[in-house]
C-alpha cells in the first residue's frame, strides 16, 4: 500500500486539511481490467465487504426455501445493520425459522454506531444483545445454514461453534468465497474477523472480478449464479435491511436499485457489482476509514460508471464531494473524491 | 503531506491491514530541531490542539482571578471534553461567575462522542446542549474574558459575536497564539472550525516550539509563561477536565501529572509539552484520524522522551502497541507505532 494515490480529500476552507490515500479496482467477469488505480494486487482483508458472497450458500443450500426465507431475511443476511428495531426484529423471525434464538448466535454483543440509533435504544431502556451485533443477519444466515446441514438432528447443538474454520458451516461458506474470487484461500493470510469467523487476505482484481461475477453469474457455477441473483434482488428490494437509518449502501441501493449492489466492509473496504455495466469494484482505503473514504471514493465509481438522471446525479455529487458543516451549521469545508481519482476513473 | 511515512499500523493477525501516515516535530523553546519525521514545515490546522494558548489571555488578562476561576474551571477551558455530568456542571458554574448562562455559548450543540457517555446520557432522558459540546469549556473561557473586557458594561451584549475574527476576545486569543508560535496568523490559511472560531494553520515546527514555550516559559512573554504554567497545572491537578472517560488525555495527564501536558485536536493533530526535557510536541496525521492513530504516535513519543517507571511504561506500552479484541474479547490484532516511528524517535 506504500504508493497507493490520494484519492480522497477532506478540504477545510480552500485548504486541504487530511486526505486518504487507497486502491481500486474495476474489472468484468471475465477477468479483463478495466480501472487498476494503486496496489490491487496485495492480498487485503474483505471484512464485511464479501457478506454476500459468504450468503451464496444459504440459498444454494437449498435452506433458505426449507426454512421459508423471504427477501427481508435474506437481505439482512448481507447486512451490516445498524441494529435497529426492524434489523433486529428480522434477525429474530430467521432465528425462530431455523427454531433458534440469540442465545445460538457467536457474532458477539455491540452497541449500534448510528448515534441517532444508538440514542433511541439507551432512551428506551433497551440493552444491546447479539442480535444488534451489525453481522447478526450474517450469523442468522449461517445458523440457518447449520440447521439444514444439520440433517434433522439437533440444529442447537449442530451449530455450536459455527465461527471456526473447520466447522462445516465455515467450510461451505468458506468455499464459495473461494470459488467466486477464484483465490487460493488455504495459502491466504487469515486473520479472525470482528464476529469472530475467519477472514482471508484476498486482493482487489480478486474481489472485483467476484462482483462482476455476482452482477451477472458469468463465471459462477449456476446454483451460485443463482443464488447470487436471488440476494441481490432481495437487498434492492430492502436496502434498509443491508444497513439502515443514515447508511450509505442503504441511500444508494434504496435511490438507484438492481442497477447497483454495494457493499462495505470494516477497515476501509467496499465493493460493488454494476450488473448493468457488467463490473465488479472492490475498493481499499489505506487507512481504514469507512464513511470519510471509501465511501466517498464509491460514489465516484458509482458516478463514473452507471448512468444517472438528474435526481441520482446530485444524490451521488452530495456523497462524492460532500458539504461538511459545523455544530452551528455553517458551511466549513468539504469531503471529496480527488482529481487524480475523477481522472483515473475516466473512460 | 505526500510523502510522509507510515507511523501507525493496525495488525490483524500477522498481517498489516491499515497504515497511518504522518509526520512528528520535536523541538525546545529555543527552536533546537530535536526530531523531525516526514513534512513539518507545511501549514496545518491545529484545531483543539492548541486550547491552552487559546486560554493564556483568560489568565494573563486578569480575568480568571476578577472571576474567582478555580482550577478545575481553567482545566476546563483548555478542555475537549466528553460532556460528562461533571463537565457540564464546571461550564455552568464559570458562566454564572460571568453572570451568563448557556445562551450567550456560540460553539453549538452536539452530543457526546463517547459511547458510554453517550448512552448514560440518553438513558437518563438528557437533551445535548451547548455546555455538551466538547469545546464548551474553551468558550465559556472566552465568555469569562469578555466579561472583563466589557469594563463593567453588559457583558452578555458585548459578548455576542465572539466567535468572529474581529470580535475583541477573538482578536486577543489569536494575539496569544501567534505570539506564542512566533507565525504570522494574518497571512496564514484560515479556515473556521468545528465551533465556529478561526483555526489558523501553522506548520508543525512552530507548533511544537509553541508547546516547548508553554512547558518552560521560556520564550514567552512573562504573562504569558505564568498563565501556561498556571493552565498547566491546573490541567494536571484535574485531568479528567480536559478529556474525561476513557480519553488518552486525562488518562495519560492522570498518570504522568506535569510531567506531560497533551492535548488532542481534531483531524489527527497532537500537540505536546514535556516540561522536564524542555521539550514540545506537535503530530498531524495525514488521514485525520484521532484516536486510532495520533495517540498512538503520542503514546510512542512520550515512551520516548519521559523517563517511566514501570507501572507507567506498561500504561504507555498500552497505548502505543495496543491490543485489538472483537466483540468477544478475543485477540484479533494490535494498533502499534510502527519499527520506522520508534527509530526515528530514538536519541
Amino acid at each position: 500500500m506504500n504508493n497507493n494515490p490520494i484519492l480522497v480529500e477532506a478540504m477545510r476552507g480552500g485548504t486541504r486539511e487530511s486526505a486518504h490515500r487507497g486502491a481500486v479496482a474495476v474489472f468484468d467477469a471475465d477477468g479483463r481490467r478495466v480501472v487498476a488505480i494503486g496496489d490491487i494486487e496485495t492480498p487485503i482483508f474483505p471484512r464485511s465487504a464479501v457478506k454476500v458472497l459468504q450468503a451464496i450458500p444459504l440459498v444454494e443450500s437449498g435452506a433458505a426455501d426449507r426454512l421459508g426465507l423471504d427477501d427481508e431475511e435474506l437481505a439482512i443476511a448481507c447486512a451490516s445493520h445498524n441494529g435497529e428495531p426492524a434489523h433486529v426484529a428480522v434477525v429474530d423471525r430467521m432465528l425462530a425459522k431455523a427454531g433458534l434464538d440469540g442465545a445460538s448466535l457467536e457474532c458477539g454483543v455491540h452497541w449500534p454506531r448510528v448515534e441517532s440509533v444508538l440514542r433511541a435504544m439507551a432512551a428506551a431502556g433497551t440493552t444491546a444483545t447479539a442480535q444488534h451485533n451489525n453481522c447478526s443477519g450474517k450469523h442468522a444466515g449461517f445458523l440457518c445454514l447449520a440447521c439444514v446441514l444439520s440433517g434433522g438432528g439437533d440444529a442447537r447443538e449442530y451449530a455450536r461453534g459455527y465461527v471456526a474454520p473447520r466447522h462445516p458451516v465455515m467450510r461451505v461458506v468458506t468455499e464459495a468465497l473461494q470459488s467466486a474470487t477464484g483465490y487460493d484461500l488455504a495459502t491466504a493470510p487469515r486473520a479472525i474477523d470482528g464476529c469472530s469467523i475467519p477472514t482471508f487476505a484476498i486482493p482487489l482484481d480478486k474481489l472485483a472480478i467476484a462482483f462482476a461475477r455476482v452482477g451477472t453469474g458469468v463465471g459462477l457455477r449456476p446454483g451460485h449464479a443463482r443464488a447470487a441473483e436471488r440476494l441481490r434482488r432481495a437487498v434492492a428490494r430492502y436496502p434498509f435491511m443491508v444497513a439502515g437509518s443514515e447508511r450509505f449502501d442503504t441511500t444508494v441501493m434504496a435511490a438507484l436499485g438492481e442497477r447497483v449492489f454495494c457493499k462495505v466492509g470494516a477497515e476501509g473496504v467496499f465493493c460493488a457489482a454494476l450488473p448493468e455495466r457488467g463490473l465488479g469494484v472492490a475498493i481499499k482505503m489505506d487507512d481504514g476509514n469507512n464513511a470519510r473514504a471509501c465511501e466517498v471514493a464509491m460514489a465516484a465509481v458509482v458516478e463514473a460508471f452507471v448512468a444517472l438522471d438528474d435526481d441520482e446525479s446530485i444524490l451521488l455529487r452530495s456523497l462524492s464531494d460532500a458539504s461538511m458543516r459545523n455544530w452551528n451549521r455553517i458551511e466549513v469545508g468539504s469531503l471529496r473524491a480527488t482529481a487524480e481519482l475523477r481522472a483515473a476513473l475516466a473512460h
